[in-house]
């Protein structure tokens, strides 16, 4: 979807993601980068009288790879602006395979040659079922006036 | 804050992270684990020609560093439940320290043996600047009953 | 370039990638993940005493950022074919950009419904200076027949 | 091999490395590292519909990985002169292990102290398999004249 | 344990970590950050005839995980200071879940406002199991005096 | 040093390593994998305030760092021992260039085919200074009797 200017994406518009597995390497490599190694994650033992039986991943691991499987064409995203109502609604397991589907929900243009574009989003795992769920706004840049982006 | 069984958390309660300071480190590693190589992260030629003339840090890694320096404590997060309108209001640029400060908002108990705790959450600069900023809810569980946790 | 079939390259398309600026970061962690430690990229006393007065990344890192670069649609690339003729033409540096010019120079049919693709490679700094060249040899699928792919 | 100088290696020496188990972590971790997540490596969904019928290792991983096997030794190697006729015979998958096989097949002299040596080089799976196969080529020292290196 | 300045810490006090399961990525990841790529740890064909039949991991891994589980507060630790009669007595293998107990046996005042605590550690398996044992000796900054620390 | 069998190790033998810059790169990826993230490694503000001024090395970095230096040759060492008297003398700082220096101390036979082998360890910086000193203990493989290792 973000491969197209601000003006040249319409509401309505919906884009699928190519897929990525979620494996224990994202798990325990995520842990290194955040620093969050809370035992639902990183402790099989602790994992195990959970109510999940097993780690899951971070919910901020699966929504970090979603977003690096957005199709961003440089020139196009001027910011990442925000995200509402994000719900973690599923656990995803070591090998559960995510992909994204994004669906242009609003519009609304700025002042400085930007608009955001509000994107219903849900990360989907390989049996069908949402996983997080929630909406995303991008700061997209407008189709630039006489000048090479 | 989140050394605290459901019940012990008052509204109103606030706490302070430690600080992490964010390094070229942390923006490769995240590109790297969330597969998110826009070239605002990634290319120092082209962060040149945009309004922040330099590199910034992903939104998505200040944000998940956040989460790794949030003190909990085993046993007692039983999920991360969501997130309410997340701003990245200002971008962290290499070098700069962050921390987060949190304020109990609003608890609403569950059945089973849960409660969702929502936390007005800051992340803050070195410069006492805000740079995100948005509500986090997690999944919380009760004082066990007769029983160890 | 590879985000068509094989019968949809033409010989004499060019394709430029976007950038990537090549960091401490990207040396160290290909050290990890190659073993190559050798003190040309890993040590700054050592390197000071060659003729490249400080260290340099790996060719292997930067061939390897270079594939990392290029368009491939999934579905598209069957294989990574082979490479000619690469030579390491001069040293990348900590803080150097490349980018990837391709130009496809060659087409050979096969039977299983692929193609090979020669494509003349150049890596190419934020000076303009070739720092690698070489053929490389992509395996692409042809458009299937009355198949989704 | 790479532990003697330009004079002291001969045409038709051979060289065994030590081995290394191609692991799922290495896969992630090189697609981190090189930016190149295509689905082939990434996703198991994807792989499962490939005549693979799981997800292979990058190519120019195990080349990478190959080339951390070797052993050079401080002093010796003045840089990475190129590759030649580099094919990707078979794949890598999770769990192999590799070694490299080199034999020294040409000496080229140099003008500042320094020679090229080239290497027909095989890189094989514990089946004993041929994964990877072309000639390396490796800017040597020559023995430093009444000085120390 | 270091949670408490050096005054607050009694000898005989004892103090239990949280858990973390030592995976193949950790001893993959290990490997590429201390740049140890012995074949007991990296190469299952290797492994596999030695006594211990498969790869097991880094005993300095497994030590530098155990530094991570210990509860070090802010402001608390001046310098680790160091080791004593470290003995790697067990192997850990991929999948193994360890803790730490430490137990305060010795204090020694020093003059610039810290005091070293020897702590008598034992790094224990998912059975019970000690793996490593030995003393760690914590510089520990001493209760500030009329300052905020 | 470790590229010979127990028996042709002599008491009093010296070794020197190759050299490692230390990046702040190491220490980033040290923190992720030990998850030790104290802030006097991580965290420039709270560096400040302490009597280095600047975040230091962790000392089981500089460790670790220092065992993948070691000349370690398949078939030799059958397992890493212990440590004895280990102290982390100075600190070491972002960019400060290590080498290992060992010095056989004490030799012990075992039953099973096996030896230990006593060295005096020495990390030194790129001033000459010694940042880490103790004995590290290898259990080194005795020359195999009528059998290939």
């Amino acid at each position: 979807m973000f491969d197209k200017y601000y003006e040249e994406i319409n509401v309505g518009e919906e884009w699928d993601s190519k897929g990525r597995t979620i494996t224990e390497t994202d798990i325990v490599n995520f842990a290194g980068v955040s620093g969050d190694f809370y035992p639902l994650h990183m402790d099989r033992e602790y994992a195990k009288n959970t109510p999940f039986g097993k780690p899951i991943a971070h919910g901020m691991l699966v929504l970090s790879v979603a977003t690096g499987l957005m199709n961003l064409t440089p020139g196009i995203i001027a910011a990442f602006y925000g995200m509402d109502k994000i719900r973690f609604v599923r656990p995803t397991f070591i090998g559960d395979t995510i992909k994204v589907r994004m669906k242009a929900s609003d519009k609304q243009e700025r002042n400085n040659g930007t608009g955001v574009i509000a994107c219903k989003t849900e990360i989907i795992n390989q049996n069908g079922d949402t996983v997080i769920a929630g909406t995303l706004r991008m700061l997209v840049n407008r189709v630039p006036v006489g000048a090479e982006v």
